[in-house]
């Protein structure tokens, strides 16, 4: 058999699984996973750095599906290449209830699968980030235990999204020449040709964010290849454009969008069957194909054992800070150092911003945690996310900690899970909260994955004064706690702030969000307590016996509501308050615990400024509610706050109308 | 005075309001008002096609300023060129609360403000969608009536965010000739010089995707002249690259970070009085400088008078028409359509997706209103959205009413704000629903500017089945019930279907989402109502004297209702059913009938296959909900309801067990 036979014959493996399995499933994808079976093949059984019995091993290439429609294609290689845990069995299953071969593909489901992918442009904003912490890691532990490429399979859907210019020009800035993206270059879409909607120069955008550019036949081997190659030696990140025909090899169905998002039918599979010269039944590959995808599965095996001889031979610090941080423990010492922190700043009760006391935090956490990586949204002066450890990294010095994205919140988020999913770093950024919105996809995205990335959320109210309804968050909070998973902590003063990143920290697999203001706040625990309250979502602040007021509040408004819980104190009405610095946690608290908070007041108030939604929760439907009903205004935060009717009077009138 | 000199001082007139309005204001951006005060000037006093007199003429050109922190910029023109709702005093309340001049332009305040801006990239994108306005109803009324640029003026911000690529890339397909795009090029974000994150070609970016491209001096009056001749005789949209200083002027500042979010200060002010040869006083613009002002804005005003004169002229259907759609008003007979349209469906009571029976309506409703622009992010087949009467818009054939957007959802949405904003046209759209996150920013500004755009959201649950959780909304219904003034509908069936378009298109002034299913749902609405009862957000559908047990429900869910309903009254629980089919009216009824809809069963139990937040406002936080604690799966979509719980015997045992 010449190479190219053997190279057919591997490729159409991939594409007899494909339809075999959307077959069976009456539902899925077969145009990607048949038009990029080429660039696939050659690939993985010649090019990528990957050992399917050590699938975690930290020097492996990374292979992201960003077009993860095409998930049949990923499920193939997995299968073909021996990793155990994706079975032929595995891949009838594809698309049904509990199975690994979820729709797209599901980070955690199988080994092999780098990132959960299908919502377009994610992927290959993930391998942005993915190469980012290989250039810095090969930085700090040098090349001998990093040195590996991360390669990204694109669809015209990907590369309409914003999010991936967004991302491309983060690559292309900052030189990550080890990012190597082929695209799918089939121009086909849902709606049929991607003439129909769009007629960008793909080669002349990437060339113009400094990228190296090469376009191919996605079906010519050697083409791809040579490409491959040329792309290994690049100084910038490398784009392949892959001309295919999608579905290749259906004989009346390729090259058109029937291909793309349905099962071909049987008689298609059998015409196809006949096309390709494929013999082999449904579901099986014949012996001497599984046997050459099983030996490029062994490719790398010999690397892997020579990887790890260096990684022993390393110095005993080296090494266990290098274990350590891909298992993503935190260093010995971590709590005790917040406590400390905690402790100190009980001494002093300093009134402050939230973004301040999270700078004051960070100070501490990155003094201590080498694997932090911080960044900014291009809002680092407000955001506070710089301290003193975290120099810039720039495209020809990755020996900073410090991320400028630039005003690319959607890359960010996405890059940022690439860095989690990576693993050996902690990413951490800043963005105004109002622009959240801008990047939830990856924000659901990494709850769903369950990675550890924290958002930190300044600017979290009508508190950001004059610059008005745009600028102003009020919604936000409340939607970002819809998110299933995520963390989002609103702390009300700098004890709270070191509390909730504690947490944030000591959760290996949930993302957090902190939301947090601008204006200065009065501490409201001024006592230190070694337990972290915040820990459990909502606790008792204030405590009064048989109170008959209690006043629910987060933030900001927890200042409000312990002033009103005094004033209402000072007219006889006993009030207690509750602290709510993360909804998420409170409600995964027992049963007791949450009836013991919510507590048996008659009148029960919730103060947030921001929607109601999600407050009845504490206060059901016949409590009151001190916040927004609208968008805010522009104009000083201490005027809005009046105009809107966030104040201790407010509270203390409510209280008073419902006793 | 050389026109140079005069030149000179109508700009600085720009720079000294902006500077004296922020420091007043002690608040601000200065940097973007005075860096591009020259380019401004030019365009207002030369070029643009406007009378201020006449603010909403419909033929003026459109201008942009999608650096919308630069928002003095725009109130200072608007002062200057003679808009009678934009007064010094006005100038002088800068971002106090009340003030028509908020810190970021906010639509609605004031005259000549064609859209809100502040969050970035968004202008850029509404300008495009401008153009495509223009460009349409040219082709429908005729260049007598429609024939005017669209300016944009963006930042480095805005080319950054992602939603720029989508936008320019759509427009650069579309061939949007009459959109001319300013960049005020000054290599500044907040975290410093552009380099720190950015390195990309704009020029060759924009080229890329079939733009125009001209690159000159911000400063130089005549290259900015010659710049908006060239790019108004070009046949594609034009992007000017303008190298500016920011905050020029500003001796000791200009150039640098400090001057873009900050006031400068008195003392460089004053110094830059000096250096300007700016004599007047704080608010004072000199007399020959008003002038020559107020002449800029009666440029315009002969042509104004001779299009008002063509109108008059034109034949009286169109010109009826054509005032018509720009009233926004529909035409007579819509209601009754509708009303007929109802009376069908009840009189076959088909069991269909209620995506199907949106395009049902929308069959009706498109052949009634010549004004719908309907279109779809890349999902036509699985949206439903194009109904007989909407041919394909193309570069080259405007004469279709069928945009396909691309599988761009962020500036699909953006643009649909643009469209609404330019008037003439009512723009829908669909998508999957899971995506509503990728354009959340854009529907957010729907509902902060007020303005008629409707979303056909598909596949809005787990009842999308094998495509997974990246693909199954969980928390999208919570979260974009959050945000206020956006009316988001879900109906149960086609009736309901029919009557959530009814009122989105009733209302002028709202953004409307349908969250429609992708499966088959039965009829719940059997016989014909004349009225519209979704119109009160929450209705009784099954009612039941002296009810044990309510069930609230949404959408596919009411269905279970229902039946659930039906199995308790043959166990002897009497048992209503509420449909709430749109969260946001029921909350906007008369505290009489909230009361009498949530009743006074002992059990109240909401079922929606999504989050529990925003249900407690129905149930209390003492009732049951059935629906959604996590993420989906990947399965068929009957699988996924009974593995989660959603079915007719989990909402039977609820009621049981509260009982």
């Amino acid at each position: 058999m010449t190479s190219a036979e053997k190279h057919n014959r591997m490729a159409n493996a991939i594409r007899f699984l494909s339809m075999d399995a959307i077959e069976k499933a009456n539902s899925g994808h077969p145009g990607l996973p048949m038009g990029a079976a080429d660039v696939a093949t050659v690939l993985f059984s010649r090019y990528l750095k990957f050992d399917p019995k050590n699938p975690l091993w930290p020097d492996r290439d990374r292979f992201v599906l960003s077009a993860g429609h095409g998930s049949m294609l990923l499920y193939s290689l997995l299968y073909l290449t021996g990793y155990e845990d994706m079975t032929i069995e595995d891949i009838k299953q594809f698309r049904q209830l509990g199975s690994k071969t979820a729709g797209h593909p599901e980070y955690g489901h199988a080994s092999g699968i780098e990132t959960t992918t299908g919502p377009l442009g994610q992927g290959i904003a993930n391998a942005v980030g993915m190469a980012i912490a290989e250039r810095k890691l090969a930085q700090e532990f040098g090349s001998e235990l990093q040195n590996h490429f991360t390669y990204a399979l694109v669809g015209d859907g990907c590369l309409m999204e914003g999010i991936s210019q967004e991302a491309i020009a983060l690559a292309g800035h900052l030189k990550l020449n080890k990012l190597i993206v082929f695209w799918d270059d089939n121009k086909i879409t849902i709606d049929g040709a991607v003439s129909l909607s769009d007629s960008t120069n793909q080669i002349a955008r990437f060339k113009s964010v400094n990228w190296n550019t090469i376009e191919i036949d996605g079906h010519d081997q050697d083409a791809i290849a040579a490409a491959i190659e040329q792309a290994q030696k690049s100084d910038r990140p490398t784009f392949i454009a892959c001309k295919t025909i999608i579905g290749f090899g259906a004989p009346n169905k390729q090259g058109s969008h029937k291909v793309h998002g349905s099962p071909l039918g049987a008689e298609e599979i059998a015409a196809t069957r006949k096309a390709l010269n494929w013999e082999a039944d449904a579901f099986s590959v014949p012996a001497d194909v599984l046997d050459n995808w099983r030996l490029a599965g062994l490719r790398s095996t010999k690397a892997r054992k020579e990887w790890e001889e260096r990684l022993a031979a390393a110095e005993t610090e080296k090494r266990a800070e290098f274990v350590r941080r891909f298992a993503g423990d935190l260093p010995g010492g971590f709590d005790s150092a917040l406590d400390a922190f905690k402790k100190k700043v009980a001494a002093n009760n300093p009134t402050v911003a939230t973004r301040k006391a999270s700078e004051d935090v960070l100070e501490v956490i990155n003094g201590l945690l080498p694997e932090t990586l911080g960044g900014s949204a291009d809002l680092t002066p407000s955001n506070n996310t710089k301290t003193s450890q975290m120099k810039s990294i720039s495209p020809d010095d990755f020996s900073g900690r410090y991320m400028h994205y630039g005003i690319r919140e959607h890359a960010t988020a996405a890059a940022m899970n690439g860095i989690a999913l990576h693993g050996g770093l902690i990413p951490y950024s800043g963005g105004f909260l109002i622009f959240s919105d801008y990047c939830r996809p990856s924000v659901r995205l990494a709850a769903l994955m369950g990675i550890r990335v924290v958002h930190v959320w300044t600017h979290d109210s009508i508190g950001v004064g004059e610059d008005g309804p745009t600028h102003q968050p009020v919604e936000h909070v409340a939607s970002l706690r819809a998110i299933p998973g995520l963390m989002l902590f609103r702390p009300a003063d700098e004890t709270e702030t070191a509390e909730c990143w504690q947490i944030a920290l000591n959760n290996k697999h949930r993302p957090s969000g902190l939301a947090l203001t601008r204006q200065n706040l009065m501490p409201v625990r001024k006592e230190y307590e070694e337990k972290n309250l915040c820990a459990s979502g909502a606790y008792e602040l204030v405590s009064s016996s048989d109170a008959k007021v209690t006043l629910f509040a987060s933030g900001s408004e927890v200042e409000i509501a312990v002033k009103a819980a005094e004033a209402l104190e000072g007219k006889g009405v006993a009030t207690r308050v509750v602290s709510v610095p993360c909804v998420e946690l409170f409600f995964e608290q027992s049963e007791d615990y949450r009836k013991a908070i919510l507590g048996k007041s008659p009148v029960k108030i919730a103060i947030e400024a921001g929607v109601r939604e999600g407050w009845d929760a504490f206060i059901g439907n016949d409590g009151a509610f001190i916040g927004m009903k609208s968008f805010g205004a522009s104009g000083p935060a201490k005027d809005l706050y009046k105009h809107f009717g966030i104040t201790v009077e407010a509270v203390v009138a409510a209280a008073e109308a419902k006793l």
